[in-house]
């Protein structure tokens, strides 16, 4: 891991993601008593921070390998990403998904080319179908999180931001797998060494918090949070890398989490996922901590469900 | 009335109003057949295309004028628009709003420094109390529509979007007051002869389809619309442009504007509120006559309210 792997692999995904554009507002800034730069990852394409990760990992294959096509199992937006990634690059897609998934979260890999399989809603049936899939097409399984290409790749979002932005003093990302903050850190770490990065997360979900206080990876026991893209847990290729590289993780509570939300919506006028407000809800949280200090948010996604959305 | 004085506008209120973007998506270009851009007002100050229209109707008022304050009445996004470009501008700004008036619309008037004169929901109260606004403060009341300064300024969300697609063949915007597409329909006359402007209206306050086919200003008979942005009719002044430079008007139901709202958070990820959808849910109503065409469709307002918003 060096500082030119992180340059190289955004000369690669860049013709395959969009820069996304970076929105401020008065309004909000004085709000939270700081400048702050909202990165709008939900004009990404297909929605999400994750289309990078996925062009990264796969464009990183060998031919041979990208022949016979990519795995993963997923119900959320890397099962999408990893989808749409693969039909750029002339790439088969295998998505595990519990049968159990939403259909609209189905049509959604279905429309972007991927080949669905169900499994029961287990972990360890999603795992076996996975290692089915692997063994039978001779697929290579690639990680949502957990896999340094897929963080790599996730690192270009801030690379981005701080481009426009090369003086921050706070990055702020959720945080659920690990792959979007661990991203932000590396790219901080090299190209913004006066840049502390934090991480949001639920309350509800909060084994990061409690990863980094133990000094071991740890889970969650529950999944009860709005912030469906955040249930999951950290693993061992980027837990490391927060270690070394994050500066604290801020826990939010799911009120805080729906207001923030609301005001991205009535404020930015964008269409956020209740993921993307907890990096907001934490700075809103610690006005004292962020008071007058260039903030970078990053807004990771823009997929909800506007038949379940209720706001009050 | 002639290009000059469009161009005056533009430079005149430029400092005061965003240049708002303009977005395109590959998946609503296939599902509506055509070439579509989407000029976004949703971003503009206050959250709608009436700040440029109240921007450049107090501009050109006298110093003296200017002095003595502007009025008017309404309970949506003019009002708003009228305070902000005062207080931009040092002007006072009176507004006329019906008692029963959700406080989030009062809140958001007293927000940019409005003066609110309360009055009983009736169309006579209102003019009463604006009226005696302009005896006793001497302040000038502004029209939300029907004001050739309001339309000269509202022309400049056109001139801007034929800048970057000179090439359009079709200029769609919603119907309400008349004020937007009398605006955008001068802006086509002058910028962009090829381009035929057309609007979209509701079916249920389809008060200017019907002027323009008897020829004389009808009003509406009810007022049952999501799009609460259209509710209101046509003037002297936007009716006679009306008549002379727009193709024609489509109207759409209600349920055709639903549907078209949802793609647009859906697929564009930006908040715009229920009028703004009126314009696409036109075109994608009449895909064959759209057809492979290149279509700008203005995108009027993004001021929902979340607590009563519901899809399904």
């Amino acid at each position: 891991m060096n500082k030119q792997a992180l340059i190289d692999t955004r000369r690669r995904i860049s013709p395959f993601v969009h820069n996304t554009p970076v929105f401020t507002s008065h309004l909000l800034d004085d709000l939270a008593g700081a400048k702050l730069s909202f990165k709008c990852e939900n004009f990404q394409k297909m929605g999400a921070f994750k289309m990078r990760g996925a062009t990264n990992a796969i464009m990183q294959l060998s031919k041979d390998q990208q022949e016979r096509g990519v795995v993963t199992h997923s119900s959320g937006n890397f099962a999408q990403a990893l989808s749409l990634a693969a039909r750029n690059l002339g790439v088969t897609a295998y998505i595990v998904m519990p049968n159990n998934a939403p259909k609209v979260k189905k049509d959604a890999v279905l429309g972007y080319g991927g080949l669905i399989t169900l499994c029961e809603p287990t972990i360890k049936a999603r795992e076996q179908a996975a290692a089915n899939l692997v063994a039978e097409k001779g697929a290579t399984f690639i990680h949502p999180s957990n896999d340094l290409n897929v963080i790599l790749g996730n690192a270009t979002v801030a690379m981005e931001l701080l481009e426009v932005h090369p003086d921050l003093n706070f990055l702020i990302s959720p945080v659920g797998g690990g792959g979007l903050i661990a991203g932000t850190a590396l790219a901080a770490h090299y190209f913004a060494p006066q840049c502390l990065v934090i991480g949001g997360e639920p309350m509800a979900v909060d084994d990061a918090f409690r990863s980094l206080q133990s000094g071991q990876i740890e889970t969650n026991l529950t999944t009860h949070t709005i912030a469906d893209g955040l249930r999951t847990q950290l693993g061992d290729i980027n837990f490391p890398i927060l270690q070394q590289h994050l500066d604290h993780i801020i826990r939010v509570e799911e009120d805080d989490i729906v207001s923030a939300m609301r005001l991205i919506w009535e404020r930015l006028k964008i269409v956020v996922e209740p993921s993307s407000a907890v990096a907001f809800a934490a700075v809103l949280k610690n006005k004292a901590y962020f008071k007058d200090k260039k903030v970078g948010i990053i807004l990771s996604g823009g997929n909800v469900d506007l038949d379940t959305l209720k706001f009050s």
